[in-house]
């Protein structure tokens, strides 16, 4: 088992598993800093593989690929929270995996990610476990339709989720997802959500950029701006609920918190235990940005310089948005940023744009 | 002859001569747009191989590597002047070359530079050709020393050039430059050093960010600062003398371009037709930065933004400074970019740092 040295010496190699455009933006904040990145994914041809060292292309239960992988980094991260449970374990007895595989088994699992959030006293909407229709017809006594049902693992981006309304048959709707294990979860009346995105460096160190506030449609992330609208106290509740979360995992590298603001104060409704989308806007706005603020986490470099200097909106292209391109690419104060994606699919994120105006 | 399309596609590989960090840059700019690099460079394992998608390890005169290199890349551009004229030729057949080849001709001989500059109705310091000790014995009576005796072709950063005070021997001169051809320079009573990085695009479009003031140590640039200490009407003196050089040259890309500030106006010092070091401000400083600006105008993207909305300094870190870095990673501020050199080395440059203030 080889442990990473304390501080990351330049040239080293950070692997990271998956090669989509967090990897892509990850390599890319890595190689400001001296590094070089080898990416394991099993699709060819992954985002990432434009502008990294190296790419292992093969499946999460290749343990010979993953072994050569192990071998040839000195730490490793990841882009995404559904690593199956044993490729982790596997890497983990080899290798330092950082954030940390507890942030990855929480977040993998919605259930244990709200007990988890509820246990360090912070608020999430109701919820409870659901194992079939009896049982969801049970929990619809205690957490009242409309409510969503959601199954405990894998979904995101609006899939693997029902939404359920008053009368709906619980048979029906444990069918529509599969009838694998799940949660139910309450609607919480919020005004509008925000997003953290906060760090934790290895010596324990956290910071947290600006909250910045989101727009989702169809269940996808839309725009984020900064600065959000929260008075200072949310605020500074924000940046403390996510450090609550860090430390509580001990936790290295960048974090993602997503927040409902109720009248009743902050509602987490969920961790990412990585860098997200929400926070894509600071490659325009911060000295050092969410990519390589990860970077420097997980290198056990000092965290960077994440104060915000200007305002910024930042608008995902999906899917057929990329015909805008044209028009985009002439706007006075955007910055554009493609992922390398051949194929536009509805609802695939094909890159972003950060807009900015001077800081009020 | 294969001509790129009018806007290359996303997706489509730019070929980039030459892998140093410029290129590294370059390659980092280029997956902003959804662009992959192809990195040509006769060392192995170039600062810019760590973030391109291909890289070709072979020497300029391998005409076989470059024949599949060209078939490999949809355009083909450079980071640095002194490719062999045969390699440019036998590329230039079978790509387009931009930003042009003609940029590189005369930037690759100082006479001839000096001479287009002249032409052009520009200011330079005085100059005459240099073939000899006789040569130069007569020029000394036209320019004066103190002066500066300068080969023709290639050198940078000090190298290949030296001082000719009063009395000195005009043969020791030529010997100490290897009895190349030359070109004696007069000096240029300025005050300070600013330059101008601009842009032109495939439809002759042309934007210049705002001047930087240059400090330069030991012939090896130290430090640039934006805003430059300019007047209103040196600040458009600046900016148009760097558009008629792109207009005359029929340039495609980012040129940078020296300026002497003295108190009878501009004087022209250098050109380099390419990205620049005193342009890695943008980096910190606007929303598209010179590397995306060279990549946009060579793929027959619109150029970007270029407007500095914050004050910049930025440092090299030069040799022994990478000792430095500990404390520069942790200061408020700034973005550190490390080339990814193994090897330090007195006079290398190993990577830079922004340093930004809110705009006054």
């Amino acid at each position: 088992m080889t442990e990473a040295r304390v501080m990351l010496p330049p040239g080293s190699v950070i692997g990271i598993l998956g090669g989509g455009q967090l990897a892509r933006m990850l390599s890319v904040a890595a190689s400001r800093l001296g590094y070089r990145t080898h990416v394991f994914d099993p699709a060819p041809a992954p985002p990432a593989g434009d502008v990294c060292f190296r790419v292992t292309t093969a499946e999460w239960d290749d343990l010979s690929a993953l072994e050569r992988f192990a071998g040839s980094v000195a730490v490793i991260t990841f882009e995404f929270e559904n690593i199956p449970p044993d490729t982790l374990a596997f890497l983990a007895a080899r290798d330092a995996v950082r954030p940390c595989v507890r942030a990855l088994q929480v977040s993998q699992d919605r259930l244990d990610e709200k007990a988890f959030l509820r246990d360090l006293g912070l608020v999430t909407a109701p919820f409870l476990p659901v194992n079939g229709p009896s049982d969801l017809a049970e929990a619809l006594n205690g957490i009242k339709a409309p409510a969503i049902l959601k199954t405990r693992r894998l979904g995101y981006d609006g899939k693997g989720q029902v939404r359920l309304a008053e009368g709906d048959d619980p048979r029906a709707a444990c069918a529509a997802i599969g009838n694998a294990p799940a949660i139910l979860e309450g609607f919480v009346d919020f005004s509008h959500e925000v997003s953290v995105i906060a760090a934790r460096g290895l010596d324990g160190a956290v910071a947290a950029f600006d909250p910045g506030q989101n727009l989702h449609e169809g269940g996808i992330l839309r725009q984020t701006t900064v600065p959000a609208q929260l008075s200072a106290p949310q605020r500074s509740d924000a940046v403390l609920i996510a450090a609550r979360i860090l430390n509580a995992l001990d936790y290295v590298g960048v974090l993602g918190v997503e927040l409902f603001v109720t009248p009743q104060g902050l509602v987490v409704n969920e961790i990412a235990p990585r860098v997200h989308n929400s926070g894509h806007w600071t490659q325009a706005g911060c000295a050092v940005d969410q990519f390589e603020q990860h970077i420097r986490a997980i290198a056990g470099l000092p965290l960077g310089d994440g104060n915000r200097h200007v305002d910024v909106e930042m608008e995902n292209l999906i899917g057929g948005d990329i015909a805008r391109l044209p028009e985009v690419l002439g706007e006075r104060g955007t910055s554009v940023h493609l992922y390398g994606k051949a194929e536009v699919r509805p609802g695939r994120k094909m890159g972003h744009v950060n807009r900015i105006r001077p800081a009020r």
